[in-house]
């Protein structure tokens, strides 16, 4: 039996189905939340049609919403009028709510992407060991999960939960503004302290890097300006103050290096804080950033064995990742279901 | 003569006369510049008639303009059309040009109200030593400017030389992401690490604290909602992914001081430094960031004499100080002019 998953978040909607289904859709959800109800329906009308909806939510925390049980109400409502599937909705201890149960108590709902994505990781590589980190490289924030035989250590972890616990860190490879990294830039041979303002992101750093390709139609950037190396080197220059036509692509490029491994540092630490506390030897990886292992390798305490989906998984699809990874749990949970 | 100045920044258009006049507004260039000719008109109409407008010009940075050359152009074309004044344009050696000359060589243009605020502010203080650092804490930015007899230290600097020589501090009390200046937060004992993400800004803190009014109408905040302490107190949840019904009054007001520390340390920081490359023993404040004067003190290395131009200065010419000082400054110039 086929069944499509979506992941409901922040900053995009994603969905795959167990059947190679694969579709994202950037959504911002603080400015676009009246419209979410259509943006789902458009994304659902292309998946193939299915008795069952597997949903993770993480677009809770958008500060459109005055409580996170306010946002999790809001994106049921708008999922409820857009597609006539059953939905289940998985949870942060890897149980499964009917939409009213969700709404009803949202305290396990919150933010569940993780959970399924350790789990659903861990199942697909046999190459594995018994115990694992499950590392998921995003646009905005980054999973550093320890696992146990397949079972995420954090069981019911809410996000304050996780980013204490070090599982969560909240800075990634598109999203992050670049003064929440770093306190300075290198340019022409001199340490400048940086402008606290959104003027550039990391995205800036990895499409001049050439990490990330360059998108001349994307406007979704610090200014509204393309997704170029040229505005991207722009929008670094104004980072030190500087005047956009005083920066050379070669002093680009050793901003962006920096930038590149401020955010590596701040994965490795994490990674570090998990092999400290658990034991696992092996890293599994997923998200679309992929690129950052071999930076953050060089920062790791402890070697460890790195294992990609990329293997495995096309590129939309570990991008979609956690959206294929509820999918494909539903399905084992009926499996399961059908066998007891 | 009467003169009128104005200060033409990033965020905020800022005029004052040498006979009483104060007036500003917040705007925001980056997304306003096409009409920044409307803006100036709107705020000049108000002015007294004078012969003689003094300008300075900090806006030109704003991501909506290609270069910084690019940006002075528009300013002053948009300043020619809008009121029919002679303009004067104050540079960073002391120097004055008019808009023909700041348009063919904007060098000395860019970012000069720094220099024109230390000057205007030795000379006012009768009480100040023969070397001072000039302190202005201000919205988005904090200028740390060392003076000898009353002329900046660094004649001609720009942005990025005074971010390095540390007379510049790019953060301030009111747009300066939350993110940008801590990694944790305290919440219920614990240390938080923040989402890297512009869920809340100094000016959060700052309304919790009372240091800064509440202003129900005023919706220019990380999610435009409310400028109020319930409100703000929501935004600060965010910055560690709580919900904002976890998080008490008494959280908040933890977090506030934790970020108000922070800032502090930054501003310290740089006072520390001026201190330990210049003689200087008296510290001159301006700006409507007067409140945090307390917790930087308590971070100096070095005990300093301070003096506060809020003893005479209304709270209004305090927050529009570089436009009264360049006013001023025209002012001198043209007296010292008529005697020799």
């Amino acid at each position: 039996m086929e069944i499509v998953g979506i992941d409901i978040g922040g900053a995009n909607i994603k969905a795959a189905s167990t059947c190679g289904f694969v579709h994202s859709e950037p959504f911002p959800m603080w400015s676009r939340y009246d419209n979410l109800s259509e943006a789902l329906g458009d994304v659902l009308r292309q998946a193939p049609p299915t008795e069952y909806l597997a949903v993770t939510i993480t677009g809770e925390l958008a500060d459109c919403f005055e409580t996170k049980d306010a946002g999790i109400s809001h994106i049921l409502n708008s999922l409820d009028q857009s597609d006539p599937r059953t939905a289940r909705v998985y949870c942060t201890n890897g149980s499964w709510k009917t939409p009213d149960e969700a709404r009803a108590d949202s305290s396990l709902v919150a933010a569940s992407n993780w959970h399924a994505l350790a789990r659903f990781t861990t199942a697909l590589d046999a190459a594995f060991d018994e115990s694992a980190i499950v590392l998921d490289i995003g646009s905005t924030t980054v999973d550093v999960v320890p696992t146990v035989n397949g079972q995420p250590v954090f069981d019911g972890a809410t996000d304050v939960d996780r980013l204490e616990n070090k599982s969560l860190v909240y800075a990634g490879i598109q999203r992050t503004p670049v003064c929440s990294i770093v306190n300075t830039l290198p340019f022409k041979s001199r340490n400048a302290p940086i402008a606290r303002e959104v003027f550039a992101t990391t995205e800036d750093a990895f499409v001049i890097l050439g990490d990330l390709p360059e998108d001349a139609g994307n406007m979704d950037t610090a200014d509204g300006k393309p997704r170029t190396k040229s505005a991207s080197k722009d929008r670094l220059a104004r980072m030190i103050c500087a005047c956009p036509s005083e920066v050379t692509d070669e002093d680009a490029k050793l901003m962006s290096e920096s930038i590149a491994e401020s955010l590596a540092s701040l994965i490795a630490q994490s990674i570090n804080h998990q092999q400290s506390h658990h034991e696992v030897d092996t890293l599994l990886c997923t998200g679309h950033g992929g690129f950052l292992l071999p930076r953050i390798q060089e920062k790791l305490d402890t070697p460890i064995n790195v294992s990609s989906l990329a293997s495995c998984l096309t590129s939309e699809q570990l991008r979609c990742a956690p959206a294929l990874a509820v999918a494909t749990l539903l399905q084992q949970h009926f499996v399961a279901k059908s066998i007891t």
